[in-house]
């Protein structure tokens, strides 16, 4: 049994649950290894979200329309029509048909966990008793990494770092952000040979990258102009981060000064981050190394990732989870001015007993030409 | 009040509700137009579900992530942090504590009615009695478009049209499937000046075209291929849809033949289509052509289409809706045979009194050299 569905179940007798309905797509993503695509938001093939059914003794089950159902890494499958030509909308019958089919033949009773954040009214009719909240102790078995999640993590920071060499590659004066994004998603797509959804920010110029994030548009690029390159491929269910800041030529004095703010924050971090810190102490620590030189940052210092871009622990204040080796860690200080810009440099990190690693970093560069 | 709130309305009228509490993308798009995204599927910085909710006199309010929370058309926001830097994760105490403020300041009670299939158990406690079903009388509210709406939904297919010219110059042997959307996709990313979401197919060669419909691979094109170029580009929270087959180099008589097949079927339905038809009698009409031309396509024939890619009625059996003036429908049949490959063309088709009328049109070409 894959150590990801044994984590599950180890949630679960937390919960004292005999049973849980997984409504999360990163959990079920996790539990089974099963991740359709999601670029295109809701699925037009879909009735309902995609639910896992996971019992105590491994039993695992998933429903999702036929025409993206994959097989996932253990359990059965049931399919409902959502496309065929004979399939009126909305598929919801299809839909009900088939979860009363998979209660069935798992034999689903006793006590049930669900994620009470995504779980939909739709499954509700099924359950007897209010259900028990499966979400925080999912949340804590998912902290520390299995070995098949850091070679998943670390393909995605490669898949990042492409997309990050393409990025200082393909930037010249007169190149739209549009066109400019285009050609990063392109390579990395390339690289993965198939589309992948890439979430993040690329923006350029003093006054897009003082304002932190956003998506491309049609703004041109030209000389002189910082570009902050945040890219997030998502690359069979796992997904990568980074950020990278370059000016296009030769930098200004002061947007050399809020690189190397930045950039220094990350090393300091790589020098220090270890297991027993608390994420708040981290985020303090690497927070308090950019306001020492007298710039900050108005987001948080980092986050894991796996299954979802954003998982738990966040390093920021007030999170007083103690970090532990196994965790894989983003970790992207900033330092924003009005009157400057902005730039901000983020590595994966992977926590291990003596600090942390970079997992596939790619080059930190203040300016390209 | 814009027309589509006041069909909101109308829906829950309809259901005898005071209050409706939405929570389908699509129909708060609709309500609102509040279009976050859709493009890395579930927002980092969400907690939750974006919810909408109307009251039958107009009031409305939405809960969303503040780093994500534009504006919606009408209505006050409720942003909850789900980014900052003391905001640990999840924050789903913020986003109670947004939903509770929302509903306190609207003064929602009474009956409720929601969206079953997407309505979160999260949002459960705060409903006393069980709600009202607000989903088909919705589905047939949006069934015909307002006037704002055909003009998105044409503004949508002429983008999906600059994305099928762009195929037809772009495909050369040598081109992958990946590297030939990427073309695709980034003119019309720069026609709409903002990244998009696109579903729909991308395939080439007999054997994957045969098969339908799939995303983009590593597939080497080369003379004598068929590409399948499906494009459904969303902007500004409208969809558009589209189906173009071309073969690279000059056409075999069969994939001529498949060709003319399914582009004759389209030029059947714009000649035929009328108001008062079932949805069911235009599938079975279309279809019919291509049976009788010997070759077949196991999917529906076409759909409305909207905030959502598939909107109701869908052209298939089954469906007894009556077509109306005001309706968007996409239209796609196809033909495929494994020993040729596949064929399949769509426009958008606004119907009228008299008949029904293409938006945007974009070349269908057997062959492009």
């Amino acid at each position: 049994m894959d150590e990801r569905l044994q984590r599950t179940i180890a949630a679960m007798h937390e919960c004292d649950a005999d049973w849980a309905i997984l409504s999360g797509a990163d959990s079920i993503a996790y539990a089974l290894g099963y991740a359709p695509s999601a670029e295109i938001g809701v699925s037009p093939f879909a009735a309902g979200l995609a639910l896992a059914v996971i019992g105590r003794d491994g039993a695992a089950g998933l429903l999702a329309p036929a025409y993206e159902a994959s097989q996932p890494r253990e359990g059965i499958v049931l399919r409902y029509d959502g496309y065929g030509p004979s399939q009126a909308l909305p598929a919801r019958a299809a839909y009900d048909a088939a979860l009363g089919d998979l209660l069935r033949q798992l034999g689903v009773g006793g006590r049930i966990a669900i994620e009470r954040a995504t779980h939909p009214a739709l499954a509700d009719s099924r359950m007897q008793a209010a259900p028990a909240d499966l979400t925080a102790a999912l949340r804590r078995q998912r902290m520390t990494k299995t070995e098949a999640e850091v070679a998943a993590l670390h393909r995605c920071a490669e898949v990042a770092g492409i997309g990050q060499r393409r990025m200082m590659e393909a930037l010249h004066p007169g190149i739209t952000e549009l066109r400019l994004f285009s050609e990063i998603r392109s390579a990395m797509e390339d690289a993965a040979g198939a589309r992948i959804a890439v979430g993040g920010d690329l923006i350029s110029g003093r006054e897009r990258t003082a304002a932190i994030g956003g998506w491309p548009n049609s703004r041109v690029i030209q000389s002189g102009d910082a570009v902050i390159s945040d890219l997030g491929p998502r690359v069979e269910g796992y997904w990568g981060d980074s950020c990278a800041t370059v000016v296009l030529g030769p930098p200004s004095e002061a947007q050399a000064r809020l690189f190397e703010v930045a950039h220094h924050a990350l090393e300091h971090a790589i020098a220090e981050l270890r297991p027993g810190m608390t994420a708040e102490a981290a985020h303090r620590m690497i927070r308090g190394t950019v306001q020492a030189s007298g710039f900050d940052y108005p987001h948080h210092t980092g986050h894991s990732i796996g299954t979802a871009v954003h998982e738990h622990p966040r390093l920021c204040d007030g999170e007083t989870t103690v970090l532990r080796a196994g965790m894989v860690l983003m970790v992207e200080p900033g330092a924003y001015d009005p009157a400057i810009g902005g730039a901000r440099t983020e590595w994966m990190l992977h926590l291990t007993e003596n600090g942390c690693v970079p997992l596939a970093p790619f080059p930190l560069l203040a300016s390209v030409s």
